[in-house]
């Protein structure tokens, strides 16, 4: 294994403190429990945004606290849950008393541990909601996940949802849009190359020369299909037309149901996109592929779109969620309205993310 | 091979047209000959800024182009020069009656064609002034370099002058500021693997599992020294102090002199940084390597600058220039000052550079 690291088990906390330092205007670093929080004082009546996860897919979600974004973000060791001890401690550091959203990706570690969490914090006096991310369409149960995983989708609801606690929506309102952006937003990935979990020291899976692995999820976990290298043509029509043609987009996400006081399952429909429709592009560097490999992908989803009747109206590309030094991409499709789209404008401020300001 | 292209010969042609695509409000791209430009109207009375180089590195230079840093960007194949009909028709397309100030790298066609370019364009009248960018303390004379070899430094010049350029700066005093950013401006790089450039099809050098090189060049040229894998904090105390410590910074660059109207040599020497300087840091990527370890190496830097007196007060932390996939970081270090701290902190909108708009 060679890596720019000193032991494996200080990857996380030696990464965290690079970034305080190169960040100290922006964000702060809480250790035992570990999370990252916004460095400008608390906004009274705002409701405060928490992500987390498993580390080694940055820039996310550390790289995305900030003005317009997240409040707070638990990182775990690389592609291990936070706990919930991570969670309710960053949930009082950045509560203004209009309660927390937790944005939770669809992974059974982070889905137990944030419920945990919601229910510690509510008994604390907090108010929490909870929206988990299943956007990956690739597999239906997967290595670490029942039902669809969490991906793309996730940096897109962080930034919409970031957008509105700025703008002054309240808790249920920024909830109601999480949902919504979960809905209309369908990813897929694939891995040309393993990535190496520096605490293991070995590739993650083995993949040949001429392998690729079609469906792959941001672990490493398996995807739909291992295949022969294709053009980038080739795998940017497949990923693409799974997206657009995804029949799995029914069904049920868990959620605190605040009137009854308990989880429900919540249905989800959202029917396939359809000609007309307005949507975001994002293509996903999984880390280890350039950038320039990254535009020939953008470049055979916008004939697709064009040719499907689909309009880009607004995109993202590069690194965003990654998976350590992982070659691949992933994309993901947003179906947008004009709140999304306002909302996708408005400024912001991390480490990872800045315009407008 | 395995990559995300189709055929290696459109390999930057296609990439160019996704870019294209995405960024249709910020660029626009010419071919034959191959250039990007922006696709907002022209400033009269305002210079403008051109780079160009071999692709294989972005963002760097197309990336770059628009409001605050570049008017036009002239790639060439992969690790390969653009030529000086590419330079000249974009000297063409973005003149404002300024005139245009060259960013160059240091290396042996680059710079020919440059020079090429800047005699054919001064010929049609157009004034065009060449700042080379010789900043890789690495080593003396390299594969494609005689010289100093151009790097890190070429970003901070690129966002730098751009300002300037925007600010009102004319051609005198922009070249000026590109000399002075390239003056105290200094670098070193280090690589884990080396990458494979499409139209080859197999890695430009090799490198054992246990092995890194210690100076390596862009495009994978040979370094100080080949040896084992060490801690980062051992890789960063290496690349820093041989920053600090550079005692090649008296050297010679070749610039147009207008009024003899010939090319001369001009002499820069810059001694050593010293405590109390204020430097901005940048770290950078070489492209397949995680967003998290760049921070690792971020966190020992930040603290050898504070044993050593130097003040960080700003810093660039991302994949900027890149070598492909390849792994490994390099450091680079600028000494500021309040003029270039004020336009480093200006406005930029380019497809990969944005903030404060």
């Amino acid at each position: 294994m060679k890596k720019l690291i000193n032991k494996p088990e200080d990857f996380v906390r030696e990464s965290l403190q690079g970034m305080a330092a190169a960040h100290a205007d922006l964000i702060k670093v809480n250790y035992d429990p570990t999370f990252v929080y916004r460095a400008t004082p608390l906004i009274p009546g705002k409701v405060a945004i928490i992500s987390g996860g498993g580390s080694g897919h940055e820039p996310m979600h550390a790289g995305f606290v900030g003005h317009g974004m997240l409040d707070a973000a638990c990182p775990g060791e690389v592609f291990t849950s936070p706990t919930p001890d991570q969670m309710l401690a960053a949930a009082k550091q950045v509560d203004g008393g209009a309660g927390i959203l937790y944005i939770v990706k669809n992974y059974s570690g982070d889905v137990m541990n944030f419920e945990m969490a919601t229910e510690l914090a509510r008994s604390e006096g907090i108010r929490v909601l909870n929206i988990l991310i299943d956007d990956d369409i690739a597999v239906k149960d997967s290595l670490y996940t029942q039902g669809r995983r969490g991906v793309g989708t996730t940096v897109l609801a962080e930034k919409i949802c970031g957008a509105a606690a700025e703008q002054g929506y309240d808790l249920s309102q920024v909830a109601e849009l999480c949902r919504r952006v979960n809905l209309h937003g369908r990813s897929m990935g694939i891995a040309l190359t393993s990535c190496t979990v520096p605490a293991k020291g070995t590739p993650t899976f083995e993949l040949s020369d001429r392998e690729i692995e079609l469906g792959i999820g941001i672990h490493g976990e398996p995807g739909r299909e291992r295949t022969y290298i294709k053009l980038v043509d080739e795998i940017t029509e497949i990923l693409t037309h799974s997206i657009i043609e995804d029949v799995s987009y029914r069904r049920t996400v868990r959620e605190w149901d605040e009137n009854q006081g308990e989880w429900i399952d919540v249905e989800l429909i959202d029917p396939p996109l359809q000609k007309g429709d307005r949507i975001l592009a994002f293509v996903n560097s999984m880390g280890g592929t350039p950038l320039a490999e990254v535009y020939l992908v953008y470049r055979k989803l916008s004939q697709i779109c064009e040719q499907q009747g689909l309009q880009i109206v607004r995109n993202l590309i590069g690194p965003y969620i990654t998976s350590l030094e992982m070659q691949g991409c992933s994309i993901t499709l947003l179906k947008l309205d004009d709140e999304l789209i306002r909302l996708w404008d408005a400024p912001v401020k991390t480490p990872s993310w800045r315009w407008g300001i």
